[in-house]
């Protein structure tokens, strides 16, 4: 199963596409997309919609992952978040891909085994589980890494249904 | 200049089409677009970009406008608010639209003349402007009609040219 996970944000886009074989990891791709502030935000949010179906089209993954957010920041931080997550799903939607929610307890959970893990201890074992030299910068990439071996941990726990 | 205002919500967007010409105003239509919470996020927005790119291929605006949003609700209303507002945006910029941001101030104080005026006041004004026998329902028609005349109002103090 061929995994693309994203970790959506106006100006950094994390991603990540992982191929899962039962409970070995190999990273096929990842890197971020980036937009400039000095573009209008509908120019901003197109190149990124452009962007993540590119990727779609190269790689062929079988579903993508998403983080469900609960953060606690402020409401300027969650709408500007909300515009990029929304065009992620929508693009995953619009290619016919199965589109899973994870929450951060659920990645934390499925990366490192324990559930309040903190951000290097998750960037750690997203290095390991895929056997890179260095851990993928920035945190973005990695992120969008964890997002795509939560779901493969998931989806192999379920019997490989998707959520 | 025909104008498509927006009000992006995932369960309801409200939409209206104004035709501008100098100081008139007609209403070419006016409505809105529902997604059921029985669907998940992703297909929740495909609907939305899709019945979007839907209006702009039936009625051809020239311009699309889109209220910009400082509010004081919590951060995960301005999520939910933000996927919506960045499919608005990015259906528009699609279809090559120009789209422009209006602040809740700009578009009372174009509406009714007074930035402070209640939401009331705004609605009783869209259907004063607009020749409509009775204010549109619910309240997010009568915002996205109320966006679409505040643009025209702008551009037209500006001379025509779009923000």
């Amino acid at each position: 199963m061929i995994i693309l996970g994203i970790d959506p944000g106006t100006a950094i886009t994390g991603f990540g596409v992982v191929e899962a074989r039962g409970n070995s990891y190999k990273p096929i791709t990842y890197h971020c997309l980036r937009t400039g502030p000095e573009l209008p935000l509908a120019s901003r949010l197109k190149h990124l919609y452009q962007g993540i179906s590119d990727i779609i089209t190269q790689y062929k993954p079988d579903c993508m992952a998403v983080e469900e957010l609960f953060f606690n920041k402020n409401a300027r931080t969650a709408l500007a978040v909300g515009h990029a997550r929304g065009i992620a799903l929508l693009a995953g939607a619009n290619a016919g891909l199965p589109v899973a929610e994870y929450t951060p307890l659920q990645v934390k959970q499925a990366v490192t085994g324990y559930g309040k893990a903190d951000k290097q201890q998750v960037q750690f074992m997203v290095k390991t589980l895929l056997g890179l030299q260095e851990i993928p910068k920035p945190d973005d990439v990695a992120d969008a890494l964890a997002i795509a071996i939560c779901h493969a941990h998931w989806s192999s726990s379920l019997g490989g249904r998707l959520k």
